[in-house]
């Protein structure tokens, strides 16, 4: 029941028949993924925000709270949270969703935080550019990638570690990775990252560090944890897999009707039934939505609507004419590179899956 | 795997050896519990205080919401927003605690929202008076019961309804009943029942309805779904149960050290430990802590701080001298009614279970 691994062993893989475990439990009752009729806001209100906390949230004071910027740089920078304030202010509006989003739905399931569809959420990120940041200390020749630590603290396959992940220089500067101190207008909540977290518009979550307090520029290729063992796409145990990093193509659909309670299962009145959802990719821009009412077999495209943002998720809309019967409802989203798989994209950790959602619907 | 049940089918109880189902995750993927480390707060922030819905969250717009309230009364009143917020304000700070708390860790398990420890929260919550708007609507003799509905609509155990419970007169207009438009000092967010609940405190939170729209002052007893199906202690499917009401007596403590990621099990250096938790109960002030390091064979009492409210928790404190080696920590809490239970209080639906948390602990 509770297998703590040992440093190197790699991530557990359920059997075929296995069902979840009470460490699955535990983690999906911490976590939480953002409820699916919440997809009809443009920006998700926080609580309803998907949520992932590798350890324990710290709880910080953002009065004693600094910011450590250093490493291979000319300057290094020692900065309070008044300081960050008073520097050029910059916003995004950003769709985040977990690397292991859709993970639970694998077979066979890799054994981590059992999402199902429901990883995601949408936000206005404020704070500073980390560009500016890192040309204010002046960047030295020669340096590779850029480590960003956080306040968080724990075991993660016998390896204790502060949560720790690297970006390549190029890409810390570009992109508009922002040094966030707010989120939707309010300083950010103690669960996201308060009082200060790194926001890296188009990535999956793992590398929007929370609890930040160090900023480190690196002369060499960054080889810890997270990027070297956790974030990736392995085929096996031996397989070294490439990094986990952009976020794939996803549409999800609002589900239509009212549930069962305990199956979730939906019910819908026959007759035209007006569905509404959110797509994304962090790859390149949503280009097409496209819905199937017979499980794929078939498929009719949605009308697409602008993002707040080139960040943010794009609105889309499909008038069902539904007919008494029972059905399972899918959608799938397309961006310049390529279009969301029905079949699962499997990898031994479950990240960057985007299996098509699938919602079960009895028409009435 | 979804197995909807038929008017009147009781609910489901695991095998001794099922492990969680798709259904139960599902339902662990959309509401969640407050994650133990925010024990420290006193008001728990909005997305970390626990939640639970029944079928969707309604996303009401609080410029067109009403309130009717009506049944057995002289004068109906049919209120909106602004006329509530006319009103006298009145705040208290309440803890609220889900019924079904506890639940996934009994066996056999009753199948339905698995919590483990962790559905609870503390808030100010800010509204009129309920025993005020009743006056004022004038309450006709011979009224038993009010009840109260909610614009959350769905199917429970086959049965479609909007979710409605009721409380006793007596219980109506006693015991600081509000009808609550403030969540810490906001306007409630769409989760925890935009634009208007009712908060009772020291009851569970099956009582508190979200998403408010119709109070309805009744002649005779109410037979509602909630009231005389779902919340009940029963033994098995025949017995007609009690109804679950106040909130029973339980202890909390702060996982001490740090997790790993996957197992939540803990980590502490050997020394002084400081455990910090909290205790509550909706029957009668909490009067005494005790805390275990050995699974419950032997209990030393805890120090007891104030409560910020007469229906808010109580923080406690122990230190805890750790030597090298493996513990299970348990933390019990008792009223003037009794002590919190060791041992599973087992009934069919796993309703307001207050069996003793247990914290595996490796003091290194």
């Amino acid at each position: 029941m509770t297998d703590v691994l040992r440093p190197g062993e790699a991530a557990r893989v359920a059997g075929m028949d296995e069902a979840v475990s009470l460490d699955e439990l535990r983690l999906a009752a911490r976590n939480h993924g953002m409820p699916l009729e919440a997809l009809r806001m443009d920006l998700t209100p926080t609580g309803l925000h998907y949520l992932l906390v590798h350890y324990d949230i710290p709880f910080l004071d953002p009065a004693t709270w600094r910011l450590e910027l250093g490493g291979h740089v000319a300057t290094p920078l020692s900065l309070d949270l008044a300081a960050l304030r008073e520097r050029p202010r910059v916003s995004h509006t950003v769709t985040l969703e977990c690397a292991g989003n859709g993970r639970a739905r694998l077979l066979p399931r890799p054994v981590s935080q059992p999402w199902l569809d429901e990883a995601v959420g949408t936000a206005e990120w404020t704070g500073c550019s980390l560009a500016s940041l890192l040309e204010e200390a002046g960047v030295r020749e020669g340096a590779v990638d850029v480590s960003f630590t956080g306040h968080d603290h724990g075991t993660e396959r016998g390896v204790e570690q502060d949560y720790c992940r690297a970006l390549s220089l190029s890409d810390a500067v570009a992109g508009d990775v922002l040094v966030a101190y707010e989120m939707n207008g309010a300083p950010l909540p103690p669960q996201h990252g308060a009082p200060v977290r790194l926001i890296v518009p188009g990535w999956y979550g793992m590398a929007h560090v929370k609890w930040l307090r160090t900023i480190t520029v690196l002369a060499e290729e960054f080889t810890g944890f997270q990027n070297d063992v956790a974030y990736r796409l392995r085929a096996d145990a031996d397989d070294p897999g490439e990094p986990v990093s952009r976020i794939q193509p996803r549409a999800l659909v609002v589900p239509p009707g009212f549930p069962d309670f305990m199956t979730r299962r939906r019910v819908v009145d026959a007759g035209p039934v007006e569905l509404f959802g959110r797509a994304w990719s962090g790859r390149s821009p949503v280009s097409r939505v496209e819905l199937s009412v017979d499980d794929g077999l078939t498929w009719t495209e949605a009308d697409l609507g602008a993002a707040a943002s080139r960040y943010a998720w794009r609105p889309w809309t499909f008038t069902w004419d539904a007919l008494p019967g029972d059905y399972t409802l899918c959608v799938r989203a397309a961006d310049g590179d390529g279009t969301q798989p029905v079949d699962q994209p499997w990898n031994m950790q479950g990240m960057a899956n985007n299996m098509t959602q699938r919602v079960p619907v009895t028409v009435r």
